[in-house]
């Protein structure tokens, strides 16, 4: 099977960003840019891309297409299936491309264009074939974001636009196609309003930049993210709907509430048209199910940034040290006293991301709280992040879980750790999961103490040996656990 | 240690939210309503709350504080340490209940509003104490989103608004302390300008409220979620700097972008103030790791979507399918052919979110993998969300993982999978896990067919039976592998 030909023009960020969207879906990629430094700042723009993208997927992508340069306008656009134009905003400069594009390309070939500002219109004016030109408007960073604004004119046919969408969508993008073209289409008109006003918030004194930054990631961007503004809107109005959200804001409008105050007129129309849109779009859905959604979307979201340590998610890690700094959980070896029992080693409760088809707690979370048990064992032997980043850190070679029980959503566990063996460069661990006192899992796990120069198995660091021998010590009295040493199917 | 008292008048959906707030940050909450609805709508405001907010923990939270409700505002505030006020927008009626309040409270109490729009020194107009009262805006849903508004005015010093953002922090909040008092505050003042340029975009006919709604949630509201506004911009300019940026789109601020051309002079001052700003927000960051961050972060944030099968994250299900059925991937038992061997039952790339500390693939991540291979091989033998919804599906029982190699970012990885026993209810498979034809993870896993009504174990559905019992006799014939049956530390 031949493969797809994308011909780009202009390589920066966006041309750039075009290029991997293009690539990665498997199409081959010919570049014109006259910039010499074209393909240094395209190559950064892949790497980029080639680090973050493939991990979007939970199938392997097709492999990529190739990648190639060429001298002139009419080579990189020959024979090619998408022509995308990512030239300044200049439209002398556009119009002047598109007539060397059109004397070499396929008629049959779709022209996009990234303009964030120019109306297809002006961009088809004095064209060969107009009807081959339209805007397919990028949201940077292209090679992630699925948004792309599609907006043609009269002049282009329905097959046109309709095979437009239909190979954006075959690079994983989402072509919303604009009704009406419009200075700065819709994405851009919203940023351009918020943009407005947080110019005059800056010039007011009011808050500075990283201040509104932080109104809107510790806010309604975590909403806008998953839901928009009008279904946010919709759930804020209640049962009671959209019409009454309307009603209750409609008289803000009249009110000094942003600099800009060219505002519609409130009118019973326009309350009816946005409501008859909002039931189109959600009315299949109660109010209850859409915050349950919303919140369902806001702790994944979160959570994913807690992974991250950042925003909205490096908060509630914040949040989560003063809690634990209060709350007695033990940090530290010597919180424990002189001859420790099974070492509690997590607490927590069960998130929505923790769920699976079955309605219970998936098995890999299983493993992730017994590993955050390690985690938490490793610091209070001393084996912190200080102590990896100079040192050594345990990396786990065997791992053995039995499911006892099942935890729903939200069920408060706990994790109790037994060290069955600490000595040389092993760490043989015994964790017990129970939600109260019904045991939900058992996890024996056998770690190996590494070198984190050469990720090799090292002896413990001298640091944390004694601390580990201690505890090995003492739990060397308790009762060997029933289910330590077994294999799968084994007889009891 | 007694608990911290938090009084709360009005009790719809911001004063629930509140009440969540307080009462899983272990404080006791009495709250005054004269709706006799008030009870009821507080309870599903918690009983949301409950469901989702302990999952954004990775620890456990604080035990609740207890809930009441009270006939008089006297009684509800008496004692308490903070009082809240989400009563309608109505200046009057505010005013009326400080006074009822502050006739009842302890001086040192702090009284926030949930007001959008007054500003504090209109609420203080008048009080017996107005040193006392604060704005304290929130957001929906109040118990997830940690954004809150502080507004003071003069009147207020600087001890109360520090007592009060740190009483807000120990809630999980993020208390942003607006500088000057303004009409609707910041997040608000950024909310109404767009939420008017969609107005005009809808009662232009340009777009639907769907179609604004994607517009924002497959592109832009991913970048502020996790960025906010000024930061993107930043990363835009490159590493010319925010600078760099603002001359580029300077231009634009005269252009018809927005119905709303109120804009702030464009000068060479205000170029310098952002700059500067914005230097002080991100300048320790190169233009690279701010890229990386934020690709990062969305790619956590569209895959936490993606688990909800939502907005982004839905696309890039959608996409993953479309991916499946047309790169060969086996998805039913009759495209195996008459004699199996062993099953590719995934093909991957390790995602950022799969890595931990250590810097390779986690874990948990391992189990995750082998996890979505067993999934994979249900579907195969037609145990799919059609047949789990109306009868059956597998539970793991047990788990053995032997980690013999690490995995790295962007790294492909490859399961494949031998049925080692298929009969009755019982499933016993065999996952190995290839970077290329490097080994790098072992999976021995028994599970257990249970009926999904009784949750119970039960023999295989007809449906199933045969398609397993086929590979089974197949893979028979297949060496059995050199690590199944083995206990953590048995001799090879």
């Amino acid at each position: 099977m031949s493969r797809k030909i994308a011909g780009l023009i202009g390589g920066g960020v966006i041309g750039g960003g075009w290029a991997a969207r293009f690539l990665q879906a498997g199409w081959d990629v010919r570049v014109f840019d006259p910039d010499p430094q074209a393909e240094r700042k395209i190559g950064e723009v892949l790497e980029n891309a080639r680090r973050s993208a493939p991990g979007l997927s939970d199938v392997a992508l097709p492999e990529e297409g190739t990648l190639s340069f060429h001298a002139t306008i009419a080579e990189a656009v020959a024979g090619a299936d998408w022509i995308q134009e990512s030239v300044p905003e200049r439209l002398d400069l556009k119009l002047k491309v598109y007539a060397e594009v059109q004397a070499a390309c396929d008629a049959g070939a779709v022209i996009g264009s990234s303009t964030s500002g120019f109306k297809p219109s002006e961009l088809q004016d004095g064209a060969a074939r107009p009807g081959q030109i339209v805007v397919a408007h990028p949201f940077n960073p292209v090679y992630l974001l699925p948004l792309v604004e599609v907006v043609g004119t009269e002049a282009n046919d329905g097959e046109l636009i309709a095979r437009a969408q239909e190979m954006l969508r075959g690079t994983g993008m989402y072509p919303l196609h604009v009704r009406k073209e419009i200075d700065a289409h819709i994405a851009d008109r919203l940023l351009e309003a918020v943009w407005r006003e947080c110019l005059w918030l800056v010039t007011d004194g009011i808050a500075t930049s990283e201040e509104i930054d932080d109104a809107i990631r510790f806010g309604f961007g975590l909403r806008w993210a998953q839901m928009g503004i009008f279904d946010t809107y919709r759930i804020a109005g209640g049962e009671a709907g959209m019409k009454y959200f309307m009603e209750q804001f409609g008289p803000a409008l009249k009110w000094p509430w942003t600099k800009l105050m060219d505002v519609p007129e409130f009118t019973e129309e326009l309350v009816e048209l946005i409501a008859g849109q909002s039931d189109a779009q959600s009315g299949h859905m109660s109010i209850r199910e859409m915050e349950q959604i919303r919140d369902d979307n806001l702790v994944a979201m979160i959570r994913a940034l807690k992974d991250r340590n950042w925003g909205a998610g490096k908060l509630m890690n914040e949040r989560d040290a003063a809690i634990m700094a209060s709350d007695g959980t033990v940090r530290h070896a010597e919180q424990l006293g002189d001859a420790p029992g099974p070492i509690v080693t997590g607490r927590r409760a069960v998130p929505v991301d923790w769920l699976d088809y079955n309605g219970h707690m998936t098995e890999a979370r299983y493993l992730h709280a017994f590993a955050d048990a390690t985690t938490r064992l490793m610091e209070i032997v001393g084996c912190d992040q200080d102590y990896i980043a100079q040192k050594g850190s345990f990396f786990t070679a065997e791992t053995h879980i039995r499911h006892l029980g099942e935890a729903l959503l939200g069920q408060r566990i706990e994790i109790r750790t037994q060290v069955l063996l600490g000595e040389g460069k092993k760490l043989h661990l015994w964790h017990e999961m129970f939600e109260g006192e019904r045991l939900l899992a058992t996890g024996e796990h056998f770690l190996v103490h590494v070198d984190m120069a050469t990720r090799k198995p090292a002896p413990f660091g001298e640091q944390i040996a004694g601390h580990i021998a201690r505890i090995a010590a003492s739990h060397a009295g308790l009762l060997r656990p029933e289910g330590a040493g077994r294999a799968i199917g084994a007889p009891r």
